[in-house]
């Protein structure tokens, strides 16, 4: 089964910016534990700041994998667009998100991504996408 | 490891109420599956149609359980009461919904129990509940 | 034909509670009159203060009454629990209230219960029930 | 005793628009039918889709029918010089719907007409006006 | 000069209606006071519930009268098409009300009809005419 | 192929009522241009101030016309009433505007007509009418 | 007749402060020809930009004036204590505006002074002073 | 003098949960003290997590005590049934909390309960019952 | 022990404004009282009804007095300003109120000075003093 | 002439994303017919879904095109940065969109595209760009 | 060049008040550096709690100094009436704050007084006064 | 001193985009200028259109800048990802903007950028720039 991490706006900085609340580890670090874990699935990652370039991923992706998880950061409470994009495609996707978006500022309570989603996962930092490959690995293969 | 699986509202009538949104199995088919797929993990379920009384399985699970599984049904959207359960005792509760509440009414967007909760899962129907399991087992044990 | 009469919070202080309001029968008279109005039907009454007692009331009655009477008293405004427990029950509900709920304070103009009710009677008195109990007479026998 | 009916705008196009959700019959095969159920009362019918022709309607009565049944259709929700039309007269006013007004868009969840109504009945298709009648059969005969 | 009285809907009820709020003249009575009181002026005075009566009475209004009091009622709180009609028009336009807007309920508290006019006089009862034909008698001879 | 035009509040002031938004022009001037672009279509048009009559026009023109434009002025963003109306016809709708509803004061910015339409054009001037016509032509001849 | 007129803040710069809006006439000119319109009435005049003493200026009046003319400026759209001033005081007010309020800034469409007072008088430049004179001269003399 | 003490969700936790908000004593240690300081008073106390409980409570208690001391806990800002009870029944109640409900999040600012009540005291931590006490002692021996 | 009581603006009208809402006795009365309630603390009062003069006492209070009662009567749900002043004194302040704000207007149910209070006491009329000096005495002396 | 169509995000997707909501076509099967159906006019067809990447195209396009047809699809709703550029540019820019945007979800309502647009044709497919061009073809040649 | 700095309410406070937001200076401090900065400019300033008196403060300043620095403190918020008297003088005045209002509360988001003064600058302590004094040095002078 | 100064979308338009807002200048005139002014100051600008780009220039600029300058243009308002990664960076950065938020449009008022930065400075034209660069050069050097 082949699976694609999709990272959104800062999460490059994941280690570095705000670690009391997202942690000190990289999103590389969490990667290679996740791809350990997880040894006969095929995992890639990619990651861009750029709300057009999720889009594109997205598409491409389309037929391609088997399962989308996807943490859109930011732009998960501001992008319709993202969320039309997680529509438009076949690609089961999955929600992620390291910290309780209800935890957080209000603006920060609303996902424009949930509703064309097979489910969301989030507040279980690194775990939350450990999670969200363990559903696709249960339930795809 | 002992796991309290804490169902809300009108989760008795799972398998019978609106099987499109919810599916047509009860919850103790989905209850059984899931005891079988953690047979090492002591599991117990509870429910109840009254807050007030949620919020009592809560205060005594506390200290008792390892973790507590929390589908607070509609009740995740309007009970501040029940909110303050969660964050007053020292178990940790993961919050899980069948389906994802940001495809449903506006008044099912806000969830007051997400803030004081490790992690929310929703939208995986069944799978839900068996996500929020294997986190406690990965980490608690 | 059976027919089952649940009522919310404070409606068993019916003629004690502000009278000008409500009036001063209590829901005994009322109830004693109803019977006398429709003596080929079969009444029964409930009530409670407890929101999740309403709701157990509504999934017991299913398949034992042909039409169940709710009035859910303040419940209206805020239970989207009790709402689901309707929607979740076959036997038809019809809402009633005393007193019309467009004409006093602004928190009472929604109601959760209405959209899932075969219909909602407001504003009669006493005559709410009288009208909702003639309703599954002419439908229901 | 004599009732007047009194229908808002588009009320006319009955069992034409859309009727999944307001029945394949007229208004006219209504009447017939409610005329029939209440041989000993007096039933007139007027419909307008200009609502100051239905305020024209209401102080027309005054005085001379025993009561009235509005359905004033989508201005209920927007005609605070309807509701203020029924507020000035003297004749009980009864608000019908065919429809449940809190199971269709959030715009039609206001009644400026509930408030000063005897009391308000929705939800019930034509049976609405049979409610409506028998209320003013019972109380006012 | 030539001056025009528009009143709007349920004003023909003065007198009759809610006369807590509005005294017990009818309008009549006003008329024939505000007449004796400006004998130089040529009053007239035309009345109509429907909306779309009003702004034809502007339209046909216009380049015949040297100004218009205008009463609008309750579709001042709703009617943008009067609205415009007012600003349509080049007879400079007096708004007139009985009561305080800002004393009665919050949807009565704006005013479509304000923006567009010379000015508005609200809240001294049949006094509201007086003053707006003094300051047209004041400015416009 | 036959279509009807039909005109709301303060259409009728057009080349007179704000020239610098609306332009010079009256509709008549528009509409001779207009009958003269399209000679080989049978074009109609009515105009009322009165939001009823204008719900009468669509009644009627229903089965007559093969379809109608419809520029409701200011009614698009108060007249529910309206917006039925135009869902209650078999007979497809296009809804114009002279300006862009966007570019005006907050009030005008929504339309309870354009959800019931085939489809919406603004901003155009007397082009918005043009537009239509070709939309027609090009589809229903 | 004694009549006192309170100004509140920022009129002690008419004739200077944007006089496209207000007109370059001072108020010390205004008053001048007001005094000479009404030669019989006691005119007098205070003007403060502190909201406390616009209020001390109210309860200093209460029983040696006959009547108060306020022109509250933009303490009107915030001041409850100004408000409950007026209405803590036997002697009626009169509310009065240069402009319009409703054809300015959106936060300056609410009074807190109006609920309390005998009538408001708006739009009419220096002729709100004079019809708010009149109107205590036509009542209170 | 008979009091009741009623206390509602999650207050049974107090001395154990959020201790930096609400402090380290249990509800008994205060309850202690507060009969040493009112040793003519006869204290007693109920305290349920269920809402409904609550309303029993205080129906119970009317006529039979002198005064009820209520701390509602979270239902405060959801339970318009709670203070429908506080308005149902005859004996005067005071509202409590321990602390300030404006100084926490914004969907704790709004009071069910406060209308209703003799009075509201808030943010003293235990002396808001001695507070309560207090006033009981003064005004109802 | 020495408390300052400081009173907003309209108090000093204690005694004759609105008497139905307020009772009939000046503050004068009260205060007298009060004195005599606690003779042993050194009472004082001030009034201003002018907002920034209100902080002045505040200011000056600070260090001198060991306690503040505050009723800022309107000036609490308005001034931001006021709230300011009572965080950036050392001196503890309690905010009391006559009527509960909670059963008034809705603009009356936000208090800008409770966040930064010991305590606020509302509704008890002249015993809301007595219960803050009685707090001040229990804990301060 | 010369005429660029600008598509925003997903508009790629065209004929595959929700055929029942956008029809089966591809953008590229309307391209085809469109510029069949007007042989003189020179089109182009640009698409991106970077927000940033479409506001680079409008820049590009200025003074190089005649008109600019624009699509922004999601972003038509969240983009202010988009309308910014629309505003800047000198080439008039039609707004089309496939479906009505007032007939989907809330968040759709509203175009900060369309107040600095020549005008906006929604709703009719790909007639929208057949209209948009054939404005064009009608005014600019 | 002549500058006048104008503080508002509570800003007499500063060295003592909240000094972790607002640092331990005290204005004077602050001033005595900021004069020392500027030798060549004159500065002066004005501090009052009193909402009127810096309106009073900004009337007399005008055409007496060269620019005015504008520090209004919580009136920032609230005062439209402080925002009027910036735009009724010709002297500029430039806004200072020294936090930044938007990463406080939600109701210290707005400005009444920025729309009118010739910029605004925040967030950088006492900078924010030397950054206004360098701005009027570098263009005024 | 290196200094970096990154200009958001539309910015590569100034001098040429609604010059009566903006100026005539262009950017580039304005950095030449600012570069002259400091000429120990080693000052580098980037533009973007695209939001994400803006972020990697963010994130590439950190430990290599002493300090940003940030013109978000219209990503200010509706960039929740870009406020992240100011947030997400350790080196300063200061907002700036040309023209003052506040005196736009509504949607313009709020900013996602100030609350992580160091300050704001809004409304001097290119003298926004210039006190940036001044406030850097004062503390950073």
């Amino acid at each position: 089964m082949k699976l694609l991490i999709v990272n959104g706006p800062n999460l490059n900085l994941l280690g570095k910016r705000e670690p009391s609340v997202y942690g000190s580890d990289t999103f590389e670090d969490m990667f290679v534990r996740l791809q350990k874990d997880f040894p006969e699935t095929e995992l890639k990652t990619m990651q861009s700041n750029v709300e057009g370039e999720l889009i594109n991923f997205l598409h491409q992706a389309d037929d391609i994998y088997d399962g989308i998880i996807l943490n859109a950061g930011a732009y998960t409470h501001t992008s319709v667009a993202l969320g039309d994009a997680v529509k438009g495609i076949a690609t089961p996707v999955v929600e992620v998100h390291l910290s309780n978006i209800f935890s957080r500022e209000d603006f920060r309570h609303v996902s424009y991504i949930a509703p064309n989603c097979a489910g969301s996962i989030m507040g279980f930092g690194a775990d939350s996408y450990w999670l969200a490959v363990s559903w696709f690995v249960k339930n795809k293969s």
